[in-house]
């Protein structure tokens, strides 16, 4: 599309390739096509950046052919084609007056993440289009992923393990687990995570990951993660509570993959001196699931059937009561991994998706095991044509610390 | 109201005195009485961590009179009188059968913040009733704080003054302002903040503050903050951009004050070395508008007389081509702080509203100067009945690294 950032920052940002940036656009149109609407605009971060490779305070407005437009609040400084500046919503009918376009009578918007408030205005400065949800399909569109998006999830994995190969040295005798997460996101952020943690939904709060200690990985939360904990603040009741790091607990390390604008997840557990030998036993189900799974998965398999097969796995060991959490139990073993955290496809006993090339899923079989903690791994997989890559790279057995 | 959480977690969680949520439940019960509304339907975080003290995914289910019901997706274990488990709205109407309640015609909803989807679902869900926002006046009753939220915004100003009061000892020569940034993170979080900074409205993402390094201060961003800078990623162009801490520029540190769920706000400067004496000055006017302020303001005052009195300064100073950014200007010069960092009132030009005690107002008139970096210092005040109280008690010159 060619647009000009008069002011440069200094940062390593990766310019999506053009021919991307195109492929991604047609495929908006299709769907604008196929949907008989008349425009779609686009306003969340996430999806400007996947479509626009910037992002601004304003509207990206694609019509079913020829280029987008975009109506700019802010930043100023943006010059290029089919770029206007304006303050408000109200004012878009006029640009559209400039640019001798319609109002459109059906518009697609992204409603599961746009207020309500925002589309009203948006729909009544446009003389009331009917709108219909385009954030679904995007959703769809950003989970099969090209080269360029799948190298970079490579990457932030390959940070991911190099990060976590520093845990041991962390480590000390008597510390809480926030103290532990804290030495962690310092290595994290020295490492190039970015911080901000994206994910999808009204109820997905989090701050740079999990650390779940012992009895704490019990503690149901109000979120829509696999695992809980009581968080030490009742603003963001998820994760570490302040458990002291004692001899006989495993230690559920769960922080963000984050170090590109596309993420991987990894999970791994420690355990903290000598663990109960359940508690071996039970980390190596959540192995032998991975193993199964990244040895028989391939592009047409239903994710559905992933879910069985755990679950199978899961009962033939009767550790049914501990799968996925002893108290609260997510139903979902996995997810897709992107520019958010939680993509398509969701790996349910009821998903509809089937496993496709271009696919990044977490997998993360988890069991959360009475007076002694969380168990299980994480790894990220790309879908590949003739089965799963596993991509995070790192030792895989309960590390003793 | 009385409800019994579990499992209990071990952050060092403050409850709410019951009186004081019985008190801004009567508020909104006569928020629902004037809109002649029949119900409100409280869901996002924060609101309802401020109406019941802890927050669940559900559904918090307000009516004029009476005490509220919880509709619960998750955490389970919540016991309490009026507590239902329910797993999809659909099923509210289901519930309120069950309590021998009618639907409501006429709804309150959080329509700023809740998606347009899920509006749309929970309206179909109860049998179209019409949709009001109660958005706007839960945020303009959150802006006038009891002494129970003012105490837990000084204690984080205190905090964020001890924080601040180590800037010197993590300055080395040859760091770039991120690798600033990730030192006084460290120390921040040790210090108990919460990492997530809570803030309203769609294009208000950021990590932990803002420190801006010379010329970086004038990159334009997509957010509303005060100030912008390049970011060191495309999905977050804002803030720290790698800029080399080199003798002659500004080092400002905006970092959140997140140590409570109740926030504070404070900017300090920092000279890197010898910095031009225009840069001494132009802070003194930041400084000299603070000084004003806090002698003349008072509750009754117009938000929008104080605005008009740092323009004043800054046009007697002949600094308007800096104030509030050199490139992009920022249209206000403070706002209110509390459980977000973006509470009312706003100190615009145009400003409707007047200070009125128990508000707590961040006031930040800051300055750009080219090839030198930003100044200006911003602080906390708390609305009493005799005037402004200065919370973010730290050193205010220009301070030499």
């Amino acid at each position: 599309m060619g647009f000009i950032i008069t002011f440069e920052n200094k940062n390593t940002m990766i310019s999506t390739p053009k021919e991307e940036l195109t492929t991604r656009l047609q495929k908006v149109q299709q769907v604008i096509i196929e949907q008989q609407a008349d425009a779609c605009i686009i306003t969340s971060s996430v999806n400007q950046f996947y479509l626009n490779d910037f992002i601004f305070d304003g509207y990206l407005y694609i019509l079913p052919e020829s280029d987008p437009f975009l109506f700019i609040k802010r930043p100023i400084g943006i010059k290029g084609h089919r770029v206007a500046y304006i303050r408000k919503p109200e004012q878009i009918p006029n640009m559209l007056n400039h640019y001798n376009l319609p109002l459109p009578r059906r518009l697609l918007l992204e409603a599961d993440t746009l207020s309500y408030t925002s589309v009203i205005r948006l729909q009544t400065a446009l003389s009331m289009p009917i709108i219909a949800n385009i954030s679904q399909k995007l959703r769809e569109m950003r989970a099969i992923k090209s080269d360029f998006e799948l190298n970079q999830i490579r990457e932030s994995a390959k940070i991911h393990a190099e990060v976590y190969s520093q845990i041991p040295s962390i480590y000390r005798q008597g510390m809480t687990d926030i103290d532990f997460q804290i030495e962690l996101e310092y290595i994290m952020r020295k490492a190039g995570s970015l911080g901000i943690f994206r994910s999808f939904g009204e109820n997905m709060n989090i701050y740079m990951g999990s650390i779940l200690a012992g009895d704490n990985a019990q503690i149901p939360s109000p979120y829509d993660y696999a695992l809980g904990g009581g968080g030490i603040n009742p603003l963001l009741p998820l994760g570490a509570n302040g458990t002291l790091l004692k001899e006989g607990i495993t230690l559920m390390v769960d922080m963000a993959g984050n170090y590109r604008p596309y993420m991987d997840d990894m999970t791994r557990t420690f355990a903290i001196g000598k663990v109960p030998k359940i508690a071996y036993q039970t980390h190596q189900v959540s192995i032998d699931i991975h193993n199964e799974i990244w040895e028989t998965a391939k592009p047409g398999t239903l994710c559905s059937d992933l879910y069985l097969l755990a679950e199978k796995k899961v009962r033939e060991n009767r550790l049914e009561s501990y799968f996925m959490g002893a108290v609260q139990q997510a139903k979902f073993i996995g997810h897709g991994v992107g520019l958010e955290i939680n993509e398509p496809p969701v790996l349910t006993s009821r998903s509809k998706e089937t496993l496709q090339p271009g696919m990044a899923i977490a997998l993360e079989p988890k069991f959360v095991l009475p007076n002694i903690g969380a168990v299980g791994i994480e790894n990220t997989y790309i879908v590949n044509k003739n089965g799963l890559e596993k991509i995070t790279l790192f030792e895989e057995a309960l590390i003793a610390l």
